[in-house]
């Protein structure tokens, strides 16, 4: 049978029976809408954009392709690998096969009547080479650098989003629930978080966790026991623990976990690209007094950011007040990190990758709105000791907030 | 206790009872040594390095860390986060912290003297607005492309950093023996694939696989079964399989795996940040004859590359014979992908990434050398049927290949 054939024909069925859902037609329809206005405002003729997960916004598909975006006319998607199964997933009218780069000034001459002035790019993202390569290309056009907007485009979830996320949410509600069967004395940090790992995976989890960078990497495996907890990172995160070695130096390590030690198991779930990103609390046997109370105050600050959590909200207030919060706790020193370094966010936006906005930080102020999504996570750190912090992933709503993650919050003592 | 403090005291004893390896002092400087001559020959007074594995290269570190390499004068770790913990683990002399790339002209004109009129940096992979940036704080500095120096510089595996990919082999051995017993019917692909991974974590394997690329993802759970086998995904591979979603199309999906499918396992392993990348069959119950076949072309093939695998050997003329094999034992049509779809290479080199020199490609005519490190996959597709296939990562000796992925390479029937 031929490959292109068996794309058409059984592809869509055999996918479908397998779980996949694929993004409505309306639904990248209204994103392209909002993109145009957005570059109507900013003065972008077009946009070409790269970026795995913008394209999968924009496409319905992460086959490897461009999306080319014109203010005037259809959105064109330009396909690498692979051609037929990019058109079996993407509700995208025009999709071509692309051979080469070189090819892109006579497609976009075809499709768009020539060379657009301002040309819309993803600068925080797309190598310097291929930004060169292009401005070559287009040598008339003005690149201008328009990843704010589809950053700003993508922080307000739809419904068939949040569907997604809700499913990526229940996924991890199992696999916390599994976790303290599966937990014992003995085991080490990276068995623990592989044996987690396989079992989100079953239930649809897809493994790599996704951030928006060249060089910064995310995955599930964050178990993170006793004095190890302690530990900061590379990671922009309050604890980053010891990782599997120097070329690997964050997560779970092959620690042995002991009784007493306060467990803290930092889990994201990727369902359909769209994640949910949480952490509870484990001891084996009973945690000592001073790690409860420290996880009492994560729990305080949780519940007071879930209860300023409305449109309209301010998010660099929602993180100082915080600061007081944990201050007025008794727990200046350690909280978000260890003197010194401390992180200075409370909360970070959550979707197709794990550092959207809104960030609930220091320096971002602007109004939570309806329909963004970010995970809460208060974490005290006390090095050399060990680190204790609870995180939900949340929807802003009408009103408040709901909790897409909803995980029992108490201590699982095994 | 503070931070630092227990970076400095505690830190090194407890990361290496749990395993962790540190780049030598002289392997490091060794490098910067060769890494000057490449300078020196290209004409680069100084060599920004942004790329997290060339850092850690460079540095023996993967903290989140910039390492400015003057042609005189001793290299710079410029870390972000995290600092002490940079320090323990870099031999490096120089660390310092650096809070904002803004600090970067001062911290070079106090180390270096001021700017360099020629500055090398990783064009392939730096974000074009951190180029931007970088020429506007260096108006007078040429910024040059100099990826193909240290990707150049890389090729050559030090006996330092093969003791590691044995390592990964040996991890990977283990995996696959284990695996024939894990292996059943009723299963899911994912449900083997995410054991597998668990098993390999407990072992050593740190999970996410390396790629070059600001938008490739390579990861370990590639169990493709039947005729999901057949299908054709993003990834530049022979075969892709389905996956998880439309967010997440390649590698292994919520299939069951029947009785008589040919199961194909290309499961990369990474110890210390090398990678061993290794692939077997698997088959529950009997393998049907034409798969068989089709698998002992694949190993004739496999054969024939390594037996021509010495120091001098073409690498294009490897990949064009191994075409001529594949005719000649009657797989044209599905040799490397299904037709039209096929790839160009029957080789990619291996180490802390999975797309280093040397390629065995269509258009790569350079020589192997000795100490180079290679991952060979001759593999023949059947769209609508399945997939088979073998591959081994080898090293390039004196006289000719070692294997350092020495499983059986026998199907494995359970």
């Amino acid at each position: 049978m031929n490959h292109a054939d068996w794309i058409r024909e059984e592809f869509p069925a055999i996918s479908k029976s397998l779980g996949f859902v694929f993004t409505p037609g309306e639904e990248i329809q209204e994103r392209h809408t909002r993109l145009r206005e957005k570059m109507g405002r900013a003065g972008l003729e077009a946009f070409l954009v790269v970026q795995k997960m913008d394209c999968f916004y924009l496409s319905g598909t992460a086959q490897d392709a461009l999306v080319f975006v014109p203010q005037e006319g259809k959105p064109l998607l330009l396909v690498k690998r692979e051609l037929e199964r990019a058109r079996a997933e993407s509700p995208l009218e025009h999709v071509v096969g692309l051979k080469s780069l070189r090819e892109l000034p006579s497609l976009v001459a075809e499709h768009a009547g020539g060379p657009p002035r301002v040309l819309g790019l993803e600068l925080d993202i797309l190598p310097a080479r291929d930004y060169l390569r292009l401005q070559s290309m287009f040598p008339n056009s003005r690149l201008v650098d328009g990843s704010g907007i589809i950053r700003d485009l993508r922080k307000i979830k739809s419904p068939f989003e949040l569907d997604l996320m809700r499913k990526a949410g229940a996924i991890g509600k199992r696999v916390y629930h599994e976790a303290g069967k599966i937990l014992r004395e003995g085991m080490t940090e990276i068995e623990f978080g592989g044996l987690l790992e396989a079992n989100a995976k079953k239930l649809g989890h897809e493994g790599l966790l996704r951030v928006r960078s060249f060089n910064y990497e995310a995955y599930s495996w964050h178990v993170l026991s006793g004095s190890i907890g302690g530990i900061v990172s590379q990671s922009d995160s309050p604890m980053g623990g010891l990782g599997l070695s120097p070329a690997f130096p964050v997560g779970a390590s092959r620690k042995v976990m002991k009784a007493g030690e306060p467990i803290l198991v930092d889990f994201g779930i990727c369902y359909h690209g769209y994640q949910a990103d949480e952490t509870r609390m484990f001891c084996i046997g009973k945690m000592p007094r001073k790690f409860v109370d420290a996880y009492k105050a994560c729990r305080e600050i949780h519940d007071a950011v879930l209860a300023d959590t409305r449109p309209g909200a301010d998010c660099e207030r929602l993180f100082l007040r915080t600061l007081q919060l944990a201050k007025g706790l008794g727990y200046e020193d350690g909280y978000l990190g260890p003197p010194g370094l401390q992180t200075k966010f409370i909360a970070h936006g959550v979707g197709l990758e794990l550092n959207e906005f809104p960030f609930l930080a220091q320096g971002q102020s602007y109004p939570l709105e309806q329909g963004m999504t970010f995970a809460v996570e208060p974490k005290i750190v006390f090095p050399g000791e060990g680190s204790v912090g609870i995180e939900n992933t949340v929807l802003v709503t009408q009103e408040g907030c709901e909790i897409l993650t909803p995980i029992d919050m108490e201590i699982v003592e095994v």
